[in-house]
């Protein structure tokens, strides 16, 4: 079973590195850009497990390891 | 125009950190994970442009900024 977790900073939290990204585009010329925010990916091969199992391991996997729910958020969605 | 951009290291490439986080989660029980890539998911507020102004943006800053084509490939997806 294939999943992918979706790790992004939440709102309230500034994000230097999406503001670094911003600058860099608009001085490329893209100066309409007006918000980058950067979130990670994470693939998982969850091996053999059933769509209920994964489902129960990935919400365990983001709120103890995968994602700080402190000042970040996540989705998942199982492929 | 609103648009996500997910950046992957490519399959031939070795991914550390996702070891790393396999390394992790298996020690925490799970140890049917297979495997754990990571990647970067880039959210971008292109301003007031076109669709096809995005979609033609998107792909020269992936080429040029966003992505390392040496090494990454990227996708993107405009909301």
């Amino acid at each position: 079973m294939k999943a992918k977790v979706y790790v992004t900073l939440k709102k309230s939290i500034a994000d230097p590195q999406g503001f670094a990204i911003k600058g860099a585009l608009n001085k490329m010329g893209y100066d309409k850009v007006e918000d980058v925010r950067i979130g990670k990916i994470i693939e998982l091969d969850l091996g053999d497990v059933t769509k209920e199992e994964a489902e129960t391991q990935l919400k365990v996997m983001c709120e103890k390891l995968l994602a700080n729910t402190v000042i970040e958020e996540y989705q998942y969605s199982i492929l």
